[in-house]
């Protein structure tokens, strides 16, 4: 660890891997020789052209994504692909489905209404987000264009146990705060987009994965730098890419690499959760309120049921190098992102925490 | 200058000031004491709160911006404000002129054609764009929702000498490669935007500053995050920013306080073109094509006639450290983009080497 350095356990943006933090700021005046600053740099250079290369080339190795899927590296969050999405992909049918696990979920949906006929095909907001809905609860449309669901619920702390079965219809992934922690079969998708400021890069950076026959169909109405043909024709060179992060989540992916890829990142992840539920699961003072198999890896709340307690804790644990432990408001209580970047150490060092706060309340 | 530093002459992402570089470097790792680097913090935090309020701030002081205009940090680039502009503006009519003086500025006319009645109001493309319309040559209809003009064309290397009147019509100013280089009298505009990655920061960041009776206006199908009321009523923080470049942008605004402001920048700025366009006036062997009173201050094209001798230009000069000099394919020959950042010395080296140059050619 650096000197001074906390343990931060911000939704997002967040913890990136000290590595990467160094290389980034040995090589930031003078990036390899070529006398100016990976930030000055043209996008269009030589040696700009080998890193948006090589991240695309890493990202493709770790995530193991096969050669059908185009991958683009945009700008304006997964907000903004919750409009791109409809843009391009409800314009067979001019019909899609959404499953309702969350607040991302939800303001997806509604995005989505205004270019076409969105069908609510599940939703646990009556039960407060706590779990996933089961396949058989899924009300799904055999001549949706697509079907979207958020794998992962940042807020809640919830994630898809299961990859639902939709048939011949398209299933569409908001893989924001999961991507990279994980093993996912890419085919089964087909597309992924993700804010990279969760596991990836600093906030900037938006990924889309996406299947190569599902381009191509934007409506007439599509903003250019929103039209997944012009992008993938491009090479994510439209316009200027965002430059930094691209570059940021080459060095992360490398990083990755390095560990011996997500599969054994996964170890590390699930190991990190198990510790973090299981003192939840035996606490009397703490609470997890998800379903056990809806459990996040990444995103972990839990709550003492006393709003003035919950702040306290939020204090003295920022007092102790445990940083941005606040819940979302939606939620209230605590909240603990566990990211791939989050140190074992971190997470051990919260668990004693909280013992120390729980005998001491 | 640091170790092995190379002037860039990049049309964009371009040299940004040693000074702010060397302080981003300095703090990456430990952003102030937070124990966390800039690029890891939650965008809603205590501690990024500061950096983005003092960016706009600064950004207000240094362009004198009135109160009536909201400051917004987006995403996307120029090119999705292409969009945005006639999605949130061209709602009243349903239709806009647009002055058309570059690839850029028609490509801001051709994106907006998707959302309205889009009138050419005036065009020197069958001039090659050597030269900025006169008022007495625009043909502006009084009804429209807007002008649209590009303040400062990259790739042509002219720049709008005066700021045409357009009577109750609003103006909108495109000024992603002049922003911040000279004085500009915000309340003659309706809306400036400007992508960041040339003058500002590095890319990733766009800047809008519109003025408030133009916000509230949007069309129904308009992408969340590109509607200017979302945006403004959550202070750009409807989803993540692009939390780094803000910060830079503001280290960027505090450079060009500390030198004195604007003023004495574009005091620089004049002597920088004066000189460079002064040796090509009196070269035998190199040409600006552009109307004088056209001439950008921030982009100086040149070439020879010969585009053997004009890549053997930009390769020879590459080699004693004057970078990406090769004009747009568009045009050919040379470009000189001669931004804040670029060093007067940089302009001397390269006028220097031109001399020599032209003496062994």
């Amino acid at each position: 660890m650096f000197e001074n350095r906390v343990f931060n356990f911000s939704a997002g943006p967040s913890m990136l891997p000290e590595t990467v933090l160094e290389q980034a700021q040995k090589e930031l005046l003078n990036y390899q020789g070529s006398g100016m600053s990976i930030l000055e740099m043209s996008h269009r250079s030589k040696v700009y052209d080998a890193v948006i290369v090589a991240a695309e080339a890493e990202l493709r190795r770790v995530m193991n994504i096969p050669e059908n899927y185009k991958v683009l590296f945009l700008q304006g969050g997964a907000t903004l692909q919750f409009a791109a999405v409809a843009m391009n992909l409800m314009t067979k049918n001019g019909k899609a489905d959404y499953i309702v696990t969350g607040s991302f979920s939800k303001k997806a949906a509604k995005e989505a209404k205004k270019y076409g006929d969105v069908h609510i095909a599940g939703s646990t907001e009556s039960e407060n987000f706590c779990r996933i809905p089961r396949q058989s609860e899924l009300d799904l449309r055999p001549d949706a264009d697509y079907v979207h669901i958020c794998f992962n619920n940042t807020i809640y702390g919830t994630h898809w146990d299961y990859i639902p079965e939709t048939g011949n219809v398209p299933l569409v992934a908001d893989m924001s705060s999961c991507i990279l922690s994980e093993e996912v079969d890419v085919s089964k998708f087909g597309l992924i987009y993700a804010g990279a400021q969760k596991n990836m890069a600093p906030a900037g950076l938006t990924i889309v994965i996406v299947r190569e026959d599902l381009i191509g169909n934007a409506m007439p109405t599509t903003p250019v730098v929103m039209d997944y043909k012009e992008l993938a024709d491009a090479n994510s060179m439209y316009n200027t890419p965002p430059t930094f992060p691209i570059y940021i989540a080459k060095l992360v992916c490398e990083w990755i690499a390095s560990i011996g890829g997500i599969k054994a990142l996964n170890v590390i992840n699930v190991r990190k959760a198990k510790a973090l539920y299981d003192f939840l699961d035996g606490s009397k003072l703490f609470k997890n309120t998800v379903s056990p198999e809806s459990r996040s890896l990444m995103n972990v709340t839990f709550k003492t049921g006393d709003e003035a307690l919950d702040a306290k804790f939020v204090k003295e644990a920022a007092e102790v190098g445990l940083l941005t432990l606040k819940g979302h408001r939606a939620v209230g209580g605590m909240r603990a992102s566990i990211y791939n970047a989050v140190p074992e150490e971190g997470v051990m060092k919260l668990i004693e925490f909280m013992k120390e706060f729980e005998q001491a309340n």
